[in-house]
């Protein structure tokens, strides 16, 4: 049996099979969309998309994406540039950045550490987390997920940093807030116990 | 407190929540994932996806995607001309040719009659299917999805065709193969029972 989907179709739905969460169901459903739209708004989109992957690049200090050379939370004088917050990825930064909480700056590895995956510290951005580490740092703030993978990258930065006389801190762990009780999983109400804070 | 994300990145978020069921959520995810893949891999989608959607057109005949000016299916000499399948989308032909037990030919409406979404006979591909219903065509299978409007566009057509003197059918409502009684719904179930056939 020929399959009678013309080729640029099953070639567009491929693409969209590369995205992450994607499947080939889902991906032929975009594609025969796309082929929908107005000609306008696909060369729109597929410009958009390579223009802003042409333009974007990483922030010489801290490695979140940025369009210049400098981010601007690294430049900006009024942060305090003494606590790094070390993340796993740019949207990381974006989640404490919403919080409007935070006022130092950040540091995104591009990864964790996984031997399961083959990633390895140089495979992350460690080497240029470690060339921030002059005497004006204070803390370092250990943001990575709390995952095996988040923990482990954690605990191994944690050793490279502590030698040199600087604060590693640690986000904590507990009952996100709004949650209940009955639903916390044993790990989580273990951890959220033993750090408990006087009233 | 200013959004430390890059304009490129929003905007190619903004591209991919255009797309049905990519929420502003998602978007982002796939906007950060684009920025960290290699610049030719990008470059490879942009282009894919454009090329798609220039070079795919419909079919004369049956209005189903095509390169050429008429499709596979309705240049083919083998399949049975005198039987044409009313389907809404592409994917609904790519749907029945996988099955493999259909050797009629297509008409893709490209939509469905809907009211309420302000979509009327002269949105979707009616006059184009009246005018394929020469002497030679025997039945008009009403192979829309079996929803409201689905049904309202399958009844609606065949009020059209039927006075031709032209035999239209509808597909069969039952129980899906696979499927447990306990979980079908009344409506499905009810069908099943009126249409059931002798053993």
């Amino acid at each position: 049996m020929p399959d009678y989907n013309p080729l640029p179709l099953l070639q567009a739905a491929e693409q969209f099979a590369k995205l992450p969460g994607i499947g080939m169901k889902t991906a032929q459903r975009l594609a025969y969309y796309m082929l929908n739209m107005p000609l306008e708004e696909v060369e729109e989109f597929s410009e958009t998309i390579l223009a802003a992957r042409k333009s974007v690049k990483c922030c010489k200090v801290c490695q979140n994406f940025t369009e210049s050379d400098i981010c601007g939370v690294c430049g900006d004088t009024r942060r305090d540039h003494g606590v790094i917050c070390v993340v796993e990825a740019p949207k990381d930064v974006s989640a404490f950045e919403r919080t409007g909480g935070y006022n130092g700056v950040y540091h995104v590895l591009h990864g964790l550490l996984s031997p399961m995956e083959n990633i390895g510290p140089n495979d992350i951005r460690i080497k240029e987390l470690l060339s921030r580490l002059s005497g004006d740092v204070d803390e370092v703030i250990m943001a990575t997920n709390p995952t095996v993978e988040g923990e482990a990258t954690a605990t191994y930065i944690s050793r490279l940093i502590k030698p040199l006389g600087i604060k590693v801190t640690r986000l904590a762990y507990g009952l996100p807030v709004g949650s209940a009780l009955e639903y916390a999983d044993d790990v989580t109400l273990q951890r959220a116990l033993e750090n408990r804070n006087e009233l």
